[in-house]
């Protein structure tokens, strides 16, 4: 069932005992969004956890992690934030019945109870700061930051084709609520680990271009990871930069897993007129136009030949 | 003298036949203000030209070559936007007496007979968006392109330190107003041609790091930007490079120049506690806290000896 942020924000002010549950791979958007809606709930006088995602990177488990519930907490209403569907939950979440799903990916499942999917956020931030504004919650620095981790994230610093205007005022709102955007800014997209560095300076050098450049392809090894001595924290958006290059429409970033070696996660990244989503739908993945993926145990040349297979056809 | 934004509109209103002046080697916040503050002034009926700037890259031309004054063009108001002083006028703007600065820069030396300096923001975007707003112009998509522009190459799409709410919710109304912020967030922000895929694969290759890594100095010969057949728009921003590794509190891109070869503009950049338009006036330079520069005839290796040792009084 379908409802819209007031409702939402009634449901939630008339329930208590919350768990708040985040997405596999976690990013900015689903990590903050579960921050500040659980310490919103808590400056409305609400028990509020969120679920423990064993997948936190370093970056972003000062932010959550004082939130996690411990195994004694016994919830009663069960919210995913930035969640598209039910398994994309991770395996400790996978036992709850979601009442609630805050969303904005279009690909939602309705998985849920109850429904907030707003696909025309650019972050799930939007539609959670919409519901604390509902909620009448005082918004603190700390609530201010979270959110504004979610929205800057998301939009790749307000410099992905998602960034709109509500993204903005969402922003200049966090700045006003006291949110340390220059800290943000700073560690998450400005500071490069000398790790990333070399990365990125090995990708740049072996990115394979293909139908006179307008489709690139980056493969990131686990041995190239280990060589750079980077860390997941340094991989992070690692699929924008096959994409960032002039004439490319369709990039894709092979890249290892690192608990499964032999098995990739391909990113998909493209600019308009190339739908990221239906290319990954072909191959049992999913995600949105612009930024979709999927995941393949195969050699890596088997699964560049399998991408310019089916790549033929749209560049034919 | 200085007056505030409501003045500034008041004068503006009683005046007319305007040329607009910017800045040398003019980057997004000039040249879009220019356009934005000529533009507007069109809107309620004035006679308003752009000075041409000789300096002004391909990829700004679209914006404001259209706007410029033809030689017959006689001048009653002259206005300035985003220059500091009358030394960083190119010379075609030597002879003409400025009768309005607009300006964000605390170094403004007050050389126009009246000047709003608004140092508190971001970008001189926001001090011609306020005086568009008190002219009571209707914000065409042309106008608010052109201040999307300046806003947000002057933060590096949202990302620098000089960010704040004001920059966020002039951003936000641009997209409102039309702006096309798709477009120039791909153009000016993601897309990178391949030009300058190479060029910073070789810088990121050649930094050299200094006192425990606290200072990072970039090298960037002509000979370096022909082999990578880069152009003039391949190096904007491209001393943000340096600045961006995890530890660096200053750091320097010593470039050559194109048209005075042997000399070379060094460009500092910091975080925050040292402070970049301190270090670059003792070169004769200036700029803000957290980005300056200077410029030197001299060999490369003589450059980086005295950077080193006037650094060496900071990390004593």
């Amino acid at each position: 069932l379908n409802v819209n942020a007031a409702a939402a924000a009634n449901i939630l002010r008339g329930n208590d005992n919350f768990l708040i549950l985040t997405h596999k791979k976690p990013d900015g958007d689903t990590l903050g969004c579960a921050a500040a809606l659980c310490l919103g709930l808590r400056a409305i006088g609400k028990t509020a956890f969120v679920l423990e995602n064993p997948e936190t990177t370093p970056r972003y488990a000062p932010m959550v992690a004082p939130l996690y519930a411990d195994g004694n907490f016994k919830p009663q209403t069960v919210v995913a934030v930035d969640c598209a569907s039910r398994d994309i939950l991770p395996a400790n979440a996978q036992n709850f019945a979601v009442d609630l799903a805050l969303d904005h990916h279009p690909t939602n499942t309705h998985y849920a109870k109850l429904s907030v999917v707003a696909p025309e956020e650019a972050a799930c931030a939007s539609v959670v700061a919409a519901v604390l504004r509902k909620l009448k919650v005082a918004v603190t620095p700390e609530i201010a930051t979270a959110l504004y981790v979610a929205v800057s994230t998301d939009t790749g610093c307000f410099s992905y084709d998602n960034t709109n205007a509500a993204a903005f005022a969402l922003a200049a709102q966090c700045a006003k609520d006291g949110a340390d955007i220059t800290a943000i800014n700073r560690e998450i997209f400005r500071v490069k680990t000398r790790a990333r560095i070399a990365l990125e300076g090995a990708i740049l050098g072996g990115i394979e271009f293909a139908f006179d450049g307008r489709a690139a392809i980056a493969v990131i090894t686990r041995e190239l990871i280990l060589s750079c001595g980077a860390v997941e924290d340094d991989l992070e958006n690692i699929a924008a930069i096959p994409v960032s290059i002039e004439g490319v429409v369709a990039a894709f970033t092979i890249r290892e897993l690192e608990d499964e070696p032999g098995k990739f996660k391909i990113s998909v990244r493209s600019a308009p007129g190339f739908s990221s989503s239906e290319f990954a739908q072909k191959f049992g993945g999913g995600g949105h136009a612009g930024a979709s993926g999927f995941s393949k145990t195969a050699s890596v040349e088997t699964i560049k030949t399998i991408i310019l297979q089916a790549l033929t056809e749209y560049f034919a």
